[in-house]
């Protein structure tokens, strides 16, 4: 099977439906912060040499009091990958280095220092293969066990419901790969990150699409409840100041390690969209 | 001639005593500014795998009124390098990995946006090999052309001294050094950029190193004389926000694509001294 394209287009309606309602949830805790910040959304279209429709996204942006930058992106994008880079892509080769890629990504970062950042992505590929990739990982400046448990929990549960080795398997990717080691340590404290579901057919599809569905519902779930949860707590100029430091060391990954951040800048993608991770305010002492 | 032990003695000499003179002056400037801030100096070892002394370095660092975060390191490190790496190095191979290095670092982060922030280095290696690079640049969130006239003009004149190429070869590997493609911007106003100006002898390394001092005396001539010039001009909160947000730029290319940064960092250097590079304040909007 080589035709994903009403695939494709099913899981970009439910990245963007995700979207909306991640972003209706968050304006929703702004409103009870009494605040009333809005996601300002941007549209930008891929640019490709020969001047051929590649696609394009929305990037979403809200400067908020309890969420002082979150950047949630769905784009949709296709195309022919250069052949030095087909060689190093799954299914893909000189000869055939058509693409499609659609996703949603966000990064939350939090104006309160007691409130965990938070990063969520889930994408569906096709070259030659078609597959499923995302994850979820929490990033508290200062830890609270408790919605570092919450929080894996509500994965656990997820993964638990469409394969008993999921969630093993996928926390264990997300403790190696959310990993710095210039500094030795991890970045947050994990989630999960998985990579690779591929679909030979249909009806693989439709089970690795259920499984990534049900990550997002599990975001849904688990993140609001522990921003309202900690939301409400007061904070020392110290703790911003922690938080404005730690953050370094959320940059020192993205632009160091990260594989998706270094693909976007190194093949030319939407600098404003790949970058929208990066921290609001940020110390290095 | 592979014994360059006197050499690299004398060149780091050389490094320890300019960066006496360059933080006196520094500090001399915090004095004029009504600060009594002065360089606080942490000395590091280089660990190595087998326990055998691999050198290290002073990192000398001031958090003043005018000098925001100014990081000023000298190192003289020494050993093997790893199979992998060794063939990449000129001079170098596995079956010859060994090296030396000394040289002087600095990067300076300032108060007030309307003093450029600065970066120089030089350097000594040798394998099997040996040379000197080094370079300075320039960058300032506010421009004045007065002041970027006034740098590259010091620096023509140094190297005019050396060789009537030097300048003309130097500024523009300095432009293409300095350059962030994914923002298709140049990280800041240039200077010089020079690498394996190759010791066969010691004449050579005379020759060579006779100009690498006087690199270090035009950016001891030329940048105080800027800091002067500048830093008791006001400057608005906006003006501010633009240098904190011009300074993810200076982020991203030393954490995305600056050769020494990336090398350190990958090969177990001191990060403290490695990212000491890194601003004080950045914001990404």
């Amino acid at each position: 099977m080589t035709d994903w394209t009403e695939q494709t287009a099913t899981a970009r309606n439910w990245f963007e439906s995700l979207r909306d309602r991640i972003c209706a949830e968050f304006e929703a805790i702004e409103r009870e912060a009494g605040s009333d910040a809005t996601f300002a959304y941007t549209s930008w279209d891929r640019e490709t040499e020969d001047g051929s429709d590649g696609g394009g996204g929305v990037q979403g942006k809200m400067l908020g009091k309890v969420f002082e930058k979150v950047g949630v992106n769905v784009s949709t994008v296709s195309g022919a990958f250069s052949s030095a880079f087909a060689a190093q892509v799954n299914g893909a080769s000189e000869e055939e280095p058509h693409f499609t890629a659609t996703g949603i990504s966000l990064v939350a970062h939090m104006a309160n220092p007691h409130v965990p950042a938070v990063h969520m992505n889930t994408r569906f590929l096709t070259t030659q293969k078609a597959w499923f990739g995302g994850g979820a990982d929490l990033n508290p400046p200062i830890e609270y066990k408790e919605d570092t448990d919450a929080f894996h929990a509500r994965l656990r549960a997820a993964c638990a419901a469409h394969n008993p080795t999921y969630y093993e398997r996928f926390s264990k990717w997300a403790d190696e790969y959310f990993f710095i080691p210039h500094r030795g340590v991890h970045r947050g404290v994990g989630g999960i990150f998985y990579d690779h579901l591929e679909c030979e057919d249909t009806a693989t599809f439709d089970r690795h699409f259920a499984f990534t569905k049900d990550v997002g519902e599990a975001f849904l779930d688990a993140f609001p409840a522990i921003v309202r949860h900690r939301m409400g707590m007061e904070w020392s100029e110290e703790e911003k100041a922690l938080q404005r430091e730690w953050r370094g060391r959320y940059v020192e990954f993205n632009l160091v390690y990260d594989r998706g951040t270094l693909f976007g800048l190194k093949t030319g993608g939407n600098i404003d969209a790949i970058l929208m991770s990066l921290p609001p305010e940020v110390t290095w002492g």
